[in-house]
């Protein structure tokens, strides 16, 4: 025999580009929010599963309505205020939902005309929320960063590592390091300055990125150190660190010296660095990454 | 004052294609695996992160070296008994190493030529595996299937949901219903003919999809009922499908009619189910799903 | 003083799925067509790109309803009688409109039941066709395929070639050849039977792929060859095929041999053979591959 | 009978990063160019075609090596002035070779720290460039910009269009207008400052964005005619926009007023505009563009 186990439903991927007339430094142009919103429900939903009985299965076509009729109701609110109050929404007015999940993905602009109403894309990075709303637990929230792309020229190392009967790797004492930060950090609370909140922590992980480094573990270490440092409000942070390999070109074979000159940018496979750093007195997480 | 957490490390997406020569069907051709192949390690790694010191630190090279060492000494087994090789390797030949992880994707080809060297990507879908050996824990297996991407042209309903203020969503009697399925299965042990059960769970799940369909849910269930139904195997199966939604044109505007037969295929945003359906007797998962 | 030069507007990736029901083999079950059309208008466009009246400007919302209708109106047609159909339609009946060109991509798929109502895409090529019709020049059609991987174990060389200062590489005798076949091929006219000829074309492409081959170029003109006999309709064939290198893993410093068993299979750089070939008789191509 | 025509062949999207150690602002920190380089060489290459024969084929790995060895020899050159060159290299130095193509996506970066060794991929468009050196024509340059992702929230209008049968648009006196530029821009010589002309470039198809828009096409037109207008060096300007459409959500249903404030951005269909703008004394492009 069989059992349901775990379950939730949702919509993912609902666009929403959000545009708050008049609101531009001094009252001048407008500030937009572009995102990208995925919500997910789960409760007392047995029925649909096993009967096809929907009486609990509110539509992820109404999920979707709900995202745009919120991005009117709410205003010009940080992704953060938004996932929470989103979420909270569907445990309070849906009897069969005891938690909601509310991930935010923004895309950065930046104005290109002085009247304020034109923008362009600033690629470097995407800013991310996810909030869940549990009947019996109450909210969590996450924020973190993703497709943040940094390169250090020099100052980073690796050697001293152990040899077995498959390495071949050198030491390196100067060697290029990459990477595209993926960072995830866990709130103590859900009443905070969000937008100073994601930008000193943006700002001091890239600031520990730059230190000298004997491991991408050292750094992605140091990163987390640096966030917890900057932002009171943030308790754990989890990084996800690829090591964007790049080679130093052999151009021997052609008579050329290449005292770390020329590179070699590798696509796959690459290394790949996870890791956890928390504050000693983080509050136990609960249900917040799940 | 902050600690470090829960860590691994490691190199992704090794890609390996190895040739088994004349092992074809009556002796005639070759077999072609062509694999993606991650692996990670966790264990006494506190030290690289702290301080930079490596001595515990295998290299993410040499984890790419051991995959295509191994993929010449193991010759042609399946994704799933090289997987769980491949991991013990790890925990018993590195002290700090308590744990290792190794995950394959497998891209499936199909011959295009009598004498057996010329073959075709087969593009339907990838077979996934993968397999966590831990030192205290021993091993533990996952398989499982991507990108199967299907479509019912009837069979598919949904009604009888709540209607909240923010539902404008019909009922639903006849609509078309696609996904592309994720699924994973959990092993019940480490020894069995990989290549039969993931044909088995493939057959099961197709087989399930196509039977009539009241929520994407229903169908959730009846897939992952399905393959543990047709491998014993398997104790445990997670799935997360995509609603892929098609709606019918609007073709009224034009004096046509439009009786499910021409539609419009939306990329974002779009449902998504997610679901676990497990055998009764199943043991707990333990670090599988980690 | 600037000049308004060669333009065109249209609405691209128009996704489109079309059931034929009750149209499968004896007459049980369905058949489906999944199509991304692309359109594009040309004319007397001059006012809208330098005064913005867009008296000539056939909205490209106007362009996805034709397509959506267009599949009504149609029926089960193959994509390059529908491709001619609709680029007809546009200069015809817009006064200022006098090239239209229209781009199917069509996604294979395949049944899964003996009823015929459910399928699984096929995901081994996309099957390509763009028709253009002028005023002055009538109609055009270029069929093709995408997508279509394709790898010999054995038979492939590439030796003889010239050495400058930069070249480091060794003689092959015997490599491993992959390639993403991207063809294009002429009609001479517009009436055929298109699935037959797309069926001939693409059999004997592959054909030609899995002969002898000494060089990448030798191999895309067996091929070009190959379809210009297969297929009397087609005068023309352009092939662009990457070099998907697959590089033999070193595995002496683990003291192992590797006899053409263990490959790794690169992604960049990629080696790129553009080539055409014509029949002798070939008729001037005039606008047909703009 | 058949013939072989047109042809090329080359090594595509070799990854080259180049430091130039202490080349910063006032000789402080690095300066990095992040380059995607891909050549391709035509001529006398019947022979590997027809026969296998290999005697002119200088392999597609020496075109790698060479850029390598280029990028060390050349030094901080900008991106057009390295595509001329190597180039030229090789109807210079290849008796067989006839014609070089040599193609650079240059990926921008900016520096985050004083020390000028650590940098962040700065996401916001990619600049291209296109050399071609044919043995009789002589160098042809392209040069250009792709990813510039841009936004107007007001100052566009889209009416006045003429209306088919198929036509349901209305007429909108304040939509939302978004594009991801993609620009190619033709060289009158091959000396310039090619940085003040990217820049200058880049400047005035921004400004002209932002300019009140009846159509995309006024739009396409206005950037072309600043770009010609920024760079005396420019005689030629191809633009590709796709209009990403934004669409207002509809909240009526839910009692709730959207004044032009929450839009929901579309994946596809989309529309898209191609045109060109030429200056009137534009010599002829000869090779150019192919």
């Amino acid at each position: 025999m069989v059992q349901l186990g775990a379950n939730r439903y949702g919509k993912a991927e609902v666009r929403v580009m959000r545009v708050a007339r008049g609101a531009g430094p001094g009252g001048i142009g407008d500030v937009i929010r572009d995102w990208n919103v995925s919500t997910s429900l789960s409760g007392d939903l047995a029925a649909t599963h096993l009967t096809g009985d929907n009486a609990a299965v509110l539509p992820t076509d109404t999920q979707k309505n709900t995202v745009y009729a919120f991005a009117r109701r709410l205003g010009g609110v940080e992704p953060e205020a938004f996932a929470l109050a989103l979420a909270a929404h569907y445990v309070t007015t849906q009897k069969a939902i005891t938690r909601a999940r509310v991930s935010i993905d923004e895309y950065p602009w930046e104005p290109i005309s002085a009247a304020g109403h034109s923008f362009a894309r600033a690629g470097q990075h995407t800013r991310v929320v996810t909030a869940i709303h549990d009947t019996d637990l109450g909210p969590s929230l996450i924020g973190g960063i993703e497709d943040l792309v940094v390169l250090n020229t020099t100052g980073s190392e690796f050697w001293g590592f152990p040899r077995d009967d498959y390495t071949t790797l050198a030491d390196a004492y100067d060697r290029m390091l990459a990477t595209t930060v993926s960072a995830r950090w866990r709130m103590r609370g859900t009443e905070a300055d969000w937008a100073a909140t994601f930008a000193a922590a943006r700002a001091a992980l890239l600031e520990a990125f730059t230190r000298p480094s004997k491991s991408l573990q050292q750094s992605l270490f140091a990163m987390g150190t640096a966030i917890l440092a900057a932002a009171p409000v943030i308790c754990e942070v989890r990084l996800a660190l690829p090591n964007k390999h790049h080679f130093l070109a052999d151009l021997e074979p052609f008579g050329l010296a290449n005292e770390n000159e020329v590179y070699y940018a590798a696509d796959r496979p690459y290394g790949l660095i996870e890791g956890t750093v928390l504050a000693d007195d983080a509050p136990d997480p609960g249900i917040a990454w799940t």
